[in-house]
């Protein structure tokens, strides 16, 4: 299971006013934990105007990678400020993202063709956020065919077949995990993703959504997702699904998270 | 989703101290405690030697049944104490349980033949805990065989397809799963429940593993199971899967099952 941090992102109020304030204790502070609860990559984004978007990612940049080694999944909804922000980063990490919208595939697909970056890709248009199986499935079959035009190989490519609000909407696990064994089926070594949180908008102990959903879309077959990774009680059952879908031999990562207190109680607690 | 409540039974070891020292009050708590959780049965198991397992069974039984009108799941390892506690409930319920083993199904199902009981058969036989896909299917074909003979509807078996150790199988969940997916697909109308709690054994922190266990297993389609139903976690997120997959309109259950206070925080702490 591939984790991404979410914890850095000026979307999360919290973090909007750490980012507004320049608190770069809060930034090295969330980098770190991130790091050590497991995170595989760092989401990294602003949330703030254009004008001082790219300034303000390198800002954050140069702290986090100050303060860890972990690669950085690089994110805006301006293909432009990822075009400018990809330099600032140290190592190949993640962009996030480009869809089937505008212009975002033409500006970022030449600038990763041959590079080690992945990227997130959502299975939406210049339609929107698509109801049906079938039309997220055709913008995938037509980012694909771009991502072949540039040798992108499917293993750099991350799909996230979007979640819907459950509340609203009964499919929207079902038509996610449709999707989701679609695009396994065609390319095995592509990995799916999501932010995921979405899907309990409006419902009460959204956590319990949020729970049952990464466990019944890791059952689909997604190997990713977007959380925070410092959230124990989702971080531990994502260890224990993983084992369960025969993806930890002998349970050895479930049993060494809990050994190294990632998962179940705090290690300080267990003394007592 | 069929809840089974498990908690009136012996084997556990707080019930069976329960059970020696003739404790009625905290069999009736504890059966209405369950009722007031949404269990749609109670099991009900002595868990002592055979020469007074009915007489415990009978003791067990009038006090449930005194108390609450949730019909019960009727547990032994001996189908001769099924056949003779069976008489002894109020209505229709559940056998706990026959399989392919020795004389179990020749007992049982004449048994209930001509009656609305419902039965859990586990899919093994007398070679023991099978190992195989194969193997339980093979065993689940002579069941509905036998079933056949009787006229025992589909409906009104529930098949436990047995989940092993996952410490010690990493199969353990993937193999239920795919008996699960096949024995739906032959009779859409059948249920699939089970125990679960087995598969996290010799693991830590043992909830995330059966938590996640459960929410897989109701991915492949099992619609019942044997659980504490006042455990608040287990429950909020079997409510939550349950409108994932489809079978809550609305989240109109999920959403009442939280203001009737049965998941989420208790009342009484929402109230501070």
């Amino acid at each position: 299971m591939i984790i991404i941090g979410e914890k850095l992102n000026g979307s999360i109020p919290s973090m909007g006013k750490a980012i507004a304030a320049r608190d770069e204790a809060r930034i090295k502070d969330l980098a770190r934990k991130q790091t050590e609860a497991g995170a595989n990559f760092l989401d990294v984004c602003a949330s703030v105007t254009p004008d001082v978007e790219v300034e303000t990612l390198k800002w954050m940049l140069d702290l986090v990678q100050g303060e860890v080694d972990t690669p950085i999944c690089l994110d805006s909804p301006s293909p432009e400020t990822l075009v400018k922000a990809l330099p600032l980063c140290n190592k190949p990490g993640i962009i996030n993202s480009i869809s089937g919208e505008g212009n975002k595939i033409d500006l970022i697909f030449p600038l990763i063709a041959d590079t080690k970056w992945g990227c997130i890709a959502l299975l939406c248009d210049d339609r929107g956020i698509p109801q049906s199986v079938e039309q997220r499935m055709e913008t995938f079959a037509m980012i694909m065919k771009r991502a072949e035009e540039f040798h992108i190989e499917p293993s750099r490519l991350y799909i996230d077949p979007l979640v819907v609000t459950l509340s609203s909407n009964e499919s929207a696990l079902t038509a996610f995990a449709e999707c989701t064994r679609q695009v396994k089926a065609q390319y095995p070594d592509i990995h799916i993703t999501s932010g995921a949180s979405n899907v309990s908008f409006g419902l009460p102990v959204r956590k319990l959504i949020n729970m049952s959903f990464m466990i019944l879309a890791m059952g689909a077959g997604m190997d990713s997702a977007i959380v925070d990774p410092t959230n124990r009680d989702m971080l531990g059952i994502i260890y224990a699904a993983n084992a369960l879908l025969e993806n930890d031999e002998y349970c050895l990562e479930y049993i060494g998270a809990y050994r190294d207190g990632v998962i179940g109680p705090p290690l300080e607690e267990r003394k007592k």
